[in-house]
Parts: C-alpha cells; structure tokens; sequence
C-alpha cells in the first residue's frame, strides 16, 4: 500500500487546534499499517483573504487535486464580509472537485448526553446533495439598497445531479441492516424541484427492491428529528435543506463537537473533502476549548474512503470509548489533550 | 360592538373536527360581550377538488374578502396530488390576502412535557413573511421525465417586502419585555437575499433602537431551538426558513396538537386567516384523535387581532388551565370532549 498524499486545510479559529489533533489521530492509526501519510499544508482561509485578496486560486485548486483526500478544519471569519470564503474557498472546493455526496452522520454515541428526554437508539446517515440547489450561486439583485431592490436565489435541480446522489443513498441503504430510505424535501410547495426528486427516488427503487422508501416534508422531518429520532436509517435531501437537518442531527447527537462529515466524490475524479460539521468558533478560537472529536470522526471516514476499513473502525471505536467515559471524567480536557488521549487509545 | 363576521374554511381531514370545537369555544369566549359571530361555511378543498376540479375560485375570493376574518382547519389529502390544494387554496389565500405576516408562538404551557430533557422556559414567537420567498411559485422545468431535466425554484425577496414583515416584527419585539428580535437566514450562501434581509434589520434598529437584534444562520437556530430555546424572543425569518423553524418550535412544546398560527394582514385590507400549524392528518381523520388546542389558540389570536383581547386572554387562559391538568388525568379525551371542557373552561 502506497502512502496516503494529503491536503490539509485546517482554515480558520478552531481548525488550525482540531486538524491538529486529527492529524495525531491518523498517525496513530497508520502506524505500523504499513501505510504512511504525507500532508501538504494550504494556507487558505482568512489569514490569506486579508494578506492577498485570494480566495482559492487555480493554482491552489491544482495542487490541491493531486492529493487523494483533504482535510478541512474550518472557514470563516467576522472580519470577512460573510459569503466571501464560504463561496469563495469552502463551497468552490465542493463544487470545483464534484463532491455530490455530503455525508454526515447522525449517532448518538453510549455515554452521551444529548437535549433529548429519551432519545432512543439513534444511528442514521444524512446523504447531503453537495453540488446542486440553493447553493449554486445563481442568485441576483436589482435596485440594490433602494425601496425597489429585488433579491433572488435560484435552487438548480438536475436529473442528473439528482440521480446520481440518490443511488449513492440508495446504495447505502441497501448495504445496512434496516434498509431504509426517507427522502426530504418540500414537494408540496417546491412542486418542480420536489417532484424530479420525487420521481427519481421512486425510479431508483426498483434497482434497490430491498430498500424500504418513504417521505418527509422538511418541516415535518424536523419534528420527527426530536421526537423519534430512531425512525431514520438514511436520509436523502437537497444541499439546503441537508445543511438544516445535520446541524439538527449534530445537536440531538451530542452537539457539533462531534459531528463529522465527508464531503465524497464517488467517481473519484477528484479528491474528497473530509471535515468536522462546526464551523471557525472564533469566540473560542486559540483557547484550547475545541473539542476535536468531530475531525477525528471525519478522520474516520477518510480512512474509510480510502478502503483503510480496520483503521477506520479503530478510530471510532477509540472514540466510543472516550465518550463512554467522559461522563464521568474529573474535568473537561483540552483540544490537545482529548487528542492526545484518542491517539493513545489508537495506539493500544 | 358590531358581530364577528367569520369566514370558515374547515378543509380536509381533522380540519373539520378541530374548526367544530374552535367554534365552540369561539361562542363562549364570546358570550355575554354584547358581541355575537355569524359564519360563513367555504366549501374548499379535497371534497370539492374532486367534484369540480377547483381549489379556490375568484367568486369564493370575492365572498371571503367581505369577512372580517377566517378560521382554517387544514388542507390536503392524499387522493390530490402534491401541490394542487396547497398552492392552489392554502398558499393562494395567504398570498391574495397578503397575510404578510405569519405570526406563530413557540411557548411551552406549564404542565406540558415535550422532548427535550430540560427546555427551561420558552416563550417566543415567530415572525415569518407570508408572501415571498421560495413560496412564490417562481419555479420551473424543461425536459421533464429526461436525463436532462432541469427544474428551478426562485426564492424572490423585495425591500417592500422584507421591509414591512421586519418593521411588524420589531413593533412585537418592542412591545414584549425581553424585547429581543433575532433575524434567522443564511447570508453566508443566499447572499444577495440574506444581505437584503441583514441590510434591512440593521436600518429599522434606527427606529426601534430598545431592541436589541441578533442574528443564526438557520442551520445554528435548529440547533439553539433544542438545546436553548430560551435565548429566542422574537424570531423573523423568511417563508421557508419560518415553515421549518415553526415545525420545530411546536415540536419542542409539546407537539403541532398545540401549536397555533395567525396568517395576518397588519394593513387590514383584507381579512387575516386563523389556523393551526398541524396538516389534515388523513391517519387520524374522522377518528375523534384530534387535539383541538391548537385552533383554539388560534380562536385566541383571531381574537386578538379583532381587538377583543380581554376575551383572547380568557381562552388562553382556559387552555393553559386544561394542559395543566392533562398530565394528571386519568384518560385521553376525545376530540370533542376538549373542545367541550375548554368552552365550559371559557363560560366559566
Ligand atoms: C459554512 C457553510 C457555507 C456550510 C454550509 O452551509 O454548507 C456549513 O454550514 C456546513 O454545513 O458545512
Ligand atoms: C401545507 C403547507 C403548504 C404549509 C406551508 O408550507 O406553509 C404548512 O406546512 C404550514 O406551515 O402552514
């Protein structure tokens, strides 16, 4: 086995702490597995917006692609005008290497605490659309600032994009053990948009006659998040409101310090995007307060992309077991020790 | 005092029977104030979708526009198809009214248990426009059913717009004691509609400078609504965003059987719908299963919004006694019975 050849963009406030600790983490979990990890380090985010103007320049983006994944820590900044490194930098990078499957999942980890009464057992996966929707950046205004201004967003929904994320849920579906599909969206109001992913989730069923379909409004798909949460296996929705429901989802699991997410290219035309649901934090940037679990999870999933399927689940469960024992933990630890402590248990 | 001349759209499903007990208690919240109700039964929806082919035509538009106000139960049935009887009726009532502002409260009733483990206490509401956004109906498709289909929806948002649902939004901040108005969107992807609702919350601050005005990417409010609904007063927020945090809002108080919504035209050219947040619930139709509370909520805000609030708050009142008391009762009671218990509650 080859080495793994990553790119790693820890980005702004907290990422620099988390990607630090995931870094550990992945060492830790190669060692001795006969495969080794080189990092590429890419200065974007803030620091360079403001030193340079850049964003993601092509230059970036090429060298970027000769990696086989990346790891993201986090974008964003209050003194960047918001949307200039989340279109310029995050979801150019999305959208730039085809990552169509955002993948996040949703488990509430034994020993973990979430704001729910009674939880239940929950362990679902989100299947995001990453490329399409809302987020295409095909919105515009007219008369802006005056009493006249106009402001549109348009959400773009193709057969194709929409086919191809809802076989990569489907197949997912099919390959655990409740077989279970739920498409969100909002097809009695969003009726063109709706109803192509409508028919698309009903067409692909009959190459997945194993997998049981159903259908949330979006709305209601909220109110089943907080009161039966255990009824989702996997999900699929557009990129908006796939951004919605995981915050959600991250929030009833524990929180997002621990929700991870892999932004995928399934063709692997390019590489994908492994990085933890939370955002830059700046109020608690440089504190050492970051709880680097959801990077170190998105860790995971980066070695399972790459087929390093032992490793992954070594990752996990040295996560499970921290968790189980946070609860009764003397005190909170730092980023770095919680990291430290997670790569010991890799370790053995 | 002249008479309540009401407009009464019962719908499909459970509309019927929850728009029965409004009634009721609607007369005994009313009885003895010199001020009487004559209704107007609209025979709108599924039933007469399928005998005539129509959802709500300009002679039904014209006879509800002579009213002083509408009380909904609920639209939408499974024998239509998606769409026709919420954009034909529903959504074309609010927007032919121009209910500009769709007023919903999140507030927890002592007594109530939801789902989360310790909610603390919740009392806000929100302020969600009524008449643009991604509900316009600004949508469309080519090649429908092909490889290459391509379906859009346009979310259009205007200064005019915006502006007259946030001005409503800070007068109902102003006038609550925490006075606190927290904008919800996502202007760090929706630029160009995101930073005309960010410009105009900042410029009326001017005008109500009490206020104090923060603002979460929808994705952070999912997350403050289960793990802090505390922190929220006043919420304003777009048509989907404002459809999807309610959902959420009702689910943390105890669920839509008690969730209440005003469709509202502060400007009074047209008369304000009255409705409950929850759908037809074709499951449970005909049953007696029904929670009438929240349509006689919603008779508490139509009273409201008549000027008649030493009566709103005498239902409000009767409500908040029996959900005291639900927790300690020896069975469910049916439809009727608690649309019974709250008039005899009201009369006194
Ligand atoms: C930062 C933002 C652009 C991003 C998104 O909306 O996708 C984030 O919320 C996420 O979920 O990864
Ligand atoms: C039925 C549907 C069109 C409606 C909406 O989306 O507004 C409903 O969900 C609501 O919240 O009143």
């Amino acid at each position: 086995a080859r080495d793994i050849n990553l790119a790693v963009v820890a980005g702004d406030g907290i990422g620099t702490e988390v990607v630090e600790q995931g870094l550990l983490v992945l060492e830790a979990a190669l060692a001795g597995s006969g495969v080794g990890v080189t990092t590429t380090s890419f200065d974007l985010g803030a620091r360079r917006w403001h030193a340079t103007g850049e964003t993601l320049t092509d230059e970036d983006l090429t060298a970027i692609r000769t990696h086989d994944a990346i790891l993201l820590g986090a974008i964003g900044d209050p003194t960047v005008p918001s949307g200039v490194l989340e279109r310029g930098l995050l979801l150019k990078l999305r959208f730039a290497l085809d990552h169509y499957v955002n993948l996040r999942p949703g488990k509430l980890f034994p020993g973990v605490t979430g704001p729910l009464a009674n939880p239940g057992e929950v362990d679902f996966v989100v299947v995001r659309e990453g490329t399409e929707g809302p987020y295409v950046g095909n919105g515009g205004a007219i008369r802006v600032g005056t009493p006249h201004e106009v402001a549109n967003e348009v959400s773009v929904n193709t057969a194709f994009g929409v086919e191809r994320v809802v076989r990569d849920a489907f197949a997912r579906a099919a390959a655990r053990p409740r077989k279970k599909l739920t498409l969100v969206h909002k097809h009695n109001v969003l009726v063109h948009a709706g109803h192509l992913w409508r028919r698309t989730v009903e067409a692909l069923n009959a190459e997945f006659p194993d997998v049981t379909v159903d259908y949330l409004h979006v709305d209601a798909a909220t109110i089943f998040l907080v009161t039966d949460p255990g009824r989702f296996d996997v999900i699929v929705t557009d990129n908006l409101f796939g951004d919605i429901l995981t915050d959600l989802a991250a929030a009833i699991t524990g929180g997002i310090g621990l929700a991870a997410s892999a932004n995928i290219n399934p063709d692997r035309t390019a590489p994908s995007m492994f990085e933890p649901v939370h955002g830059s934090a700046p109020d608690i940037a440089g504190q050492g307060k970051a709880d680097p679990t959801a990077t170190v999870l998105s860790v995971a999933l980066l070695l399972d992309h790459l087929g390093l399927h032992t490793q992954a689940r070594v990752v996990e469960d040295a996560v499970a077991a921290d968790l189980a024992e946070r609860g009764t933990a003397a005190r909170v630890r730092s980023t770095a020790e919680v990291g430290k402590d997670l790569a010991a248990r890799v370790a053995g």
